[in-house]
């Protein structure tokens, strides 16, 4: 692994905007089913997923979820169901009240929260099908109260139009009651816009390839849309106390997902670093997936030495990274200062897969230095606010004149002018 | 005022997306300031405001701050301190803390929760500055904690550099220490990027022109942004007990903000409504904006006859507005049936206006029907969270088995040696 010095390094990869050729085929699409409903999404899914459907048959049948169980092996049902188990608690501790202020002179103020009423995840194909993010995705809807959380995923392409028995599963454990085989741009513009089988709904959430982050990306204000992810990355930050072993299976865990992962090592102690990337070598050698984990390594991987911890630490909130590991002598005591993470992971016990799959806080996680700004999938995202305003008689005769005031400042006359034909009649 | 069933009446207007040379010359400007920093933007001072600036003129001196206090009025001066105050006051009820829940085998799994560091507010220049909105986009950010709070603002226009006072003062009272005279598309990039004089920001904020709105859209995923707003809208839910002047009075204090704001009055009562279209005439004939009002409430206005109070939310649910007031015989009853609304105003005394600028609920509202699935600005918008996992020994030893299961049936080998490794040397 590449050494370099952790005092100017930053971390920014390109975000894919789509060639014109893809933002093209994707407004086609869009437009397809907004305007022609279920037929664009049957032509679709004869053109690109190579299954022939009829409409009747988007919509995945009661028998075929109960199939999908005698498919999955137990050992894979237990770990599944205790992990979901896991995620809904920790985001049950999430759910907030709608909450209001009584004033004395009779006002009432405050904020209703409540669920958004439908919401659409989108589950990719293929391998990159992933039963964990499933959960991770419709959990926290559910746990918000979303009375209606649609699935929607390609079918099997090449004339069978079965979908994964153990996405099947994992989002019937979820707790989604409402699955449509029909993946790529077309499923999102069906959810934004709705067909005659697929109604439409209030957010779409989920990853996918290029071609479902770009119709996203179009639907946004229509509907809402959870954030568009990026490459993953791990960010480990280490002393002279940490087993280079545990760091180094814990950077390739993140490089053998794709090539533009990044994993990297921030550490006040070069012996740790050296170390690392010996282990690295070592573990590397056997990985079934050794050649995505090693490009990902060479072009995205480093080994950052630090003067200081304190040097070590502005490495990381420049970085901002999406996993945060802290192997450190006393780790608890760096928390206060690390500013931007998405999940920090603390101690030798606390490695990614830990949140990955099993612990229960959220694995979709802010990327590419987004958690400057930005948070894990969280119950709040499920949720809308409204304010609530009770002014009373009393309150409304005490502030009318400095309503009035800052209403013909704006030169707002019509303002001014509700208060004041209350004002004139009340008082 | 057109009188219409309320059965199927929907309310979508279209969301201004720009022209292509808009387009274009929002991406040249912003790529400008992100390659050129400082001089693109004195460049663009001299070309779209007339101003010719140094880079030192760029940040407001304290001086001029303290100039403006001695140009506002002091009735403005008592009304904007005291709204200040009740936005603060409703604010800091939004605040929320870190958790943790620690478990009997020494995990602890939580939220941090930490403010943005830097965020940045527009104001527009000219007949569009409202001091109400500064105040309603900076206290937020204040209230949660965020330590840098930006105000960018264009220079009046024609050689004078100066800034509306009332802003300043605004900005000011709000808790603003930094502000730059820079307006357009060139202060979206520069906080966004940052030059030598404006290091950039996590969230830009506040509304703008179709300029502004576009290079908050191109900076999207760069930084932060918020919602991009639409024109404004006001619904009146009522029945046969409510007065028609105030619901005229309301329903013109919409209509006066711009030909595409739209006021709409939904009813079970025929003769409430007849009663409400003449009082629009009424009123509408003296006030200094009955162009404007006027022609939003013949292309955008409506009363909605409904037969019964269920089809009056159903309309209500469905057009999703900004704001809303209920003033019929028991609007607190209703309250549980109204699914989709930024603010709710309830009760005769509740006009619009006293939200507008004074109780202290936030006047930033989701517009063009996203209550469905937005908020009202709130002090969450500035805060970030990070989860925190500390796993213990136990615990990995007590689910390693399960995590390697989930991992390995997902083909990810790295993930799954990343807890065998522990388990291998700590069981």
């Amino acid at each position: 692994m590449r050494k370099l010095r952790a005092e100017q390094f930053g971390l920014t990869r390109k975000v894919d905007y789509g060639s014109p050729e893809q933002n093209e085929s994707v407004r086609q699409i869009v437009e397809a089913v907004r305007t022609e409903g279920d037929a664009a999404l049957l032509r679709y899914a004869e053109q690109h997923d190579r299954v022939r459907l009829n409409a009747a048959e988007l919509r995945v049948t009661e028998s075929e979820i109960q199939a999908a169980y005698d498919r999955v092996d137990a050992a894979f049902l237990t770990a599944i169901r205790e992990a979901a188990a896991n995620i809904r608690k920790f985001h049950e501790k999430q759910l907030r009240q709608s909450w209001v202020d009584v004033q004395p002179d009779g006002t009432m103020l405050g904020q209703l929260l409540r669920p958004l009423k439908r919401v659409g995840v989108y589950v990719p194909g293929g391998k990159a099908a992933y039963p964990s993010s499933v959960l991770m995705n419709v959990i926290p809807a559910q746990v918000a109260g979303v009375p209606e959380i649609v699935m929607v995923t390609p079918p099997a392409t090449g004339g069978k139009a079965g979908i994964d028995p153990y996405i099947l599963v994992a989002a019937a454990e979820a707790g989604v009651k409402e699955m449509y085989r029909v993946g790529g741009a077309q499923a999102v513009a069906a959810l934004a816009y709705g067909t005659e089988s697929i109604p439409p709904v209030d957010k779409i959430c989920g990853p996918g390839n290029i071609y479902v982050a770009l119709a996203k990306r179009s639907v946004f204000g229509v509907v809402a849309i959870d954030s568009i992810a990026g490459p993953s990355e791990i960010v480990v930050l280490a002393d002279e106390t940490a087993d280079p072993a545990y760091v180094a299976a814990d950077l390739l865990s993140q490089a053998e997902h794709d090539e533009m992962a990044s994993a990297i090592l921030v550490t006040t102690s070069e012996q740790l670093g050296d170390a690392v990337a010996a282990e690295v070598e070592r573990q590397l050698a056997t990985l079934p997936r050794e050649g995505t984990a090693r490009q990902s390594i060479a072009d995205y991987g480093a080994i950052l030495l630090a003067e200081s911890m304190d040097e070590a630490i502005a490495a990381v909130n420049r970085m901002a990274p999406e996993h945060l590991e802290v192997m450190t002598a006393e780790p608890m005591a760096l928390l206060g200062r690390i500013e931007n993470a998405g999940a920090i992971f603390v101690g030798p016990y606390s490695s990614e897969p830990v949140g990955d799959y099993f612990a229960g806080p959220n694995h979709i996680l802010p990327t590419n230095g987004t958690a400057r700004f930005s948070s894990p999938v969280n119950v709040d995202d499920f949720v809308k606010k409204s304010s609530l305003i009770y002014y009373s008689k009393d309150a409304l005769l005490a502030n009318g004149d400095q309503i009035m005031t800052l209403a013909r400042h704006e030169g707002l006359e019509a303002h001014a002018r509700a208060i004041e034909i209350r004002l004139e009649r009340e008082r």
